[in-house]
């Protein structure tokens, strides 16, 4: 199961709607095949890994990070498909809460006399599945936020120098982040700042470049911004209030950028809202990063489960521009609370994992 | 020699203005004698650890933390005890580098026919003394600044709420800090907004409480305050600008508190001034528990060592109180650098230490 999990992570930020799962057939004591769900997608790990093993699946028992389908979709159902290649035993780490599913992938193979095992690394499984688990249950996909700081937790100088508070180090494990994440949010004070292109440039992960969106809810994004430049070649969402400008937006869409308008409330754009549509546009994972209004905003609402904290161990002092503005802690016990689940130096740097508790 | 350091990490806070030594002799493969600088300074490492061998110590080897002291001060040269104790093998870690010492007792050692080998953990050891080397060779303390913020970096609330950010575990961390100490500092805002003892509220540890210093270059340290209620109890120094009341300086001092008049700059105290004094003074360790000012004089001076920083795993948004208030960074490049040398998790918070690069 641990080499299952291994495979589905290849998926992680490449196969939204679909989770990334992985598959391994043991025969004979013998490894003879893995998957794990394509980019796009499809083909599911259960078919790759059917695929590589051909007949010597007979017999064989296959590890799966989550419950095979039941369903047909645009794909036949991967647990007809286990059954049809004369798999005998079935491991499943969790199961699929998709309503298409739901415990109906396992019961069909029971009621073909196959053995299934459930709840095999359960925990890892469902960590690795939280923004796919997330978008099911929740309706939103998993919000993970990342920094780079000083010690203080500043993320510029007044001035507005931000480029580069942390090491190389650092910043590559950010752009592998990007890899593993369905999209990139930033706010539009953030592009107009430092103009990003926010692509994944690491060697071999170029094209794992997720969707880019900007939370613009005044329209304000340049059109010469490197974003809206490249947006026929990497998807571009922007963000904004309903009631935009006509004109302005059929501008963006002539360049490749996908406009969503959306309700607002007294801080801007309904952020649960735009969550919402966002997870029935199929994304899973969200990697925010930055800047410190939207960082305060998805806060406010509750809406940040995982801070990755990058931390160069410099002081910058009190004018230097807040990782996240004011949002409402008037008390101690008003702060949002997280737990750390790692923190390790990265280069010159620290990096500090953190879940919402 | 690691159990010599170990031993002499116990006087760590207890011994200024002398170093914190420990002295291991082995005689026939056993350990006979074991000592360590008592509290005051006096009597020394060898010293004690000779008393404790008695007639053992003959013919055998005397691990010492550092150089064994040549001068006849309050006590008789150790060096001289060593030799009279028929100890044949000296071994030394660094090098005293006290202008009366500075080789010297390693010369009469050797000269006395004794074989001295140097150099052992001399890196550990050098950590261990920092504080009293610095004393010698810079003419100032060395200087650790304790913090306890939010993940961005704040000390309180808007509202000043500051108890507590951090939990159980790192507050009583805090406190061990302390007994290492020589002296804690505050700035007297700090006074002002939390009223703290700043003793050592530790089992078995009360009886360490450092001297306490209030940065105050006005002299509004309140003779209510619990600090000046205690004088009496706990060594307590007030540093403030030259020309000071002078009736309100007597108030001070008929509480028990000791006044030290410094020059000023145009931030205040002269801080390199104020740690030369404290240095004259015999003070090796100083401990900063802020306040936010305070911390950013220091560090606008370069005048920080090392950073303690304990961190709650929460955020408090852009109105909460600095760490450091803003001390001149307008480039990134200007921001004073730290080397991370160790952190991990202490109680649902974690403890990040850094020394200055």
């Amino acid at each position: 199961m641990r080499a299952a999990l291994a495979l589905a992570k290849r998926g992680l930020g490449n196969v939204w709607p679909n989770p990334a799962v992985g598959c391994v057939i043991v025969s004979d004591g013998r490894v003879v095949g893995r998957g794990w769900t394509q980019p796009g997608g499809r083909p599911h790990a259960e078919t790759e890994s059917l695929a590589m093993a051909g007949d010597a699946a007979k017999g064989g028992t296959a590890y799966v990070t989550l419950e095979p389908c039941s369903h047909h979709g645009k794909t036949p159902p991967c647990a007809e498909a286990l059954m049809a290649a004369g798999i005998r035993r079935v491991v499943v780490a969790i199961e699929d809460p998709d309503p298409r599913v739901a415990g109906r992938g396992i019961a069909l193979l029971r009621a073909a006399g196959l053995s299934v095992v459930t709840g095999v690394m359960a925990a890892e499984a469902t960590e690795l599945n939280a923004g796919f688990l997330s978008k099911i249950t929740r309706g939103r996909p998993l919000v993970t936020v990342k920094l780079a700081t000083s010690l203080d937790g500043r993320i510029a100088t007044h001035s507005g120098e931000s480029r580069w508070i942390t090491g190389e180090a650092a910043r590559q494990a950010g752009h592998l982040l990007r890899a593993e994440s369905d999209a990139i949010m930033v706010g539009s004070g953030t592009v107009l700042a430092d103009d990003p292109e926010l692509t994944c440039r690491l060697p071999g992960l170029a094209e794992r470049s997720p969707v880019r969106i900007v939370v613009d809810g005044r329209l304000r994004l340049p059109l010469t911004s490197k974003l809206v430049s490249s947006a026929n070649d990497v998807a571009t969402w922007v963000l904004t209030l309903e009631g935009a400008d006509e004109t302005r937006r059929e501008v963006y869409e002539d360049a490749g950028v996908d406009v969503v308008e959306l309700p607002g409330n007294d801080h801007g754009i309904d952020m649960v809202e735009a969550l919402g549509v966002l997870a029935e546009s199929g994304i899973t994972r969200v990697l925010v990063e930055g800047g410190a209004h939207l960082t305060a905003t998805l806060l406010r609402h509750d809406l940040v489960d995982r801070l990755v904290w990058f931390r160069a161990a410099r002081v910058m002092g009190g004018d230097g521009l807040p990782a996240a503005v004011a949002f409402g802690v008037d008390h101690l016990s008003q702060m949002p609370g997280f737990e750390c689940v790692d923190v390790r130096p990265i280069g010159v740097d620290i990096v500090e994992n953190y879940r919402k508790i």
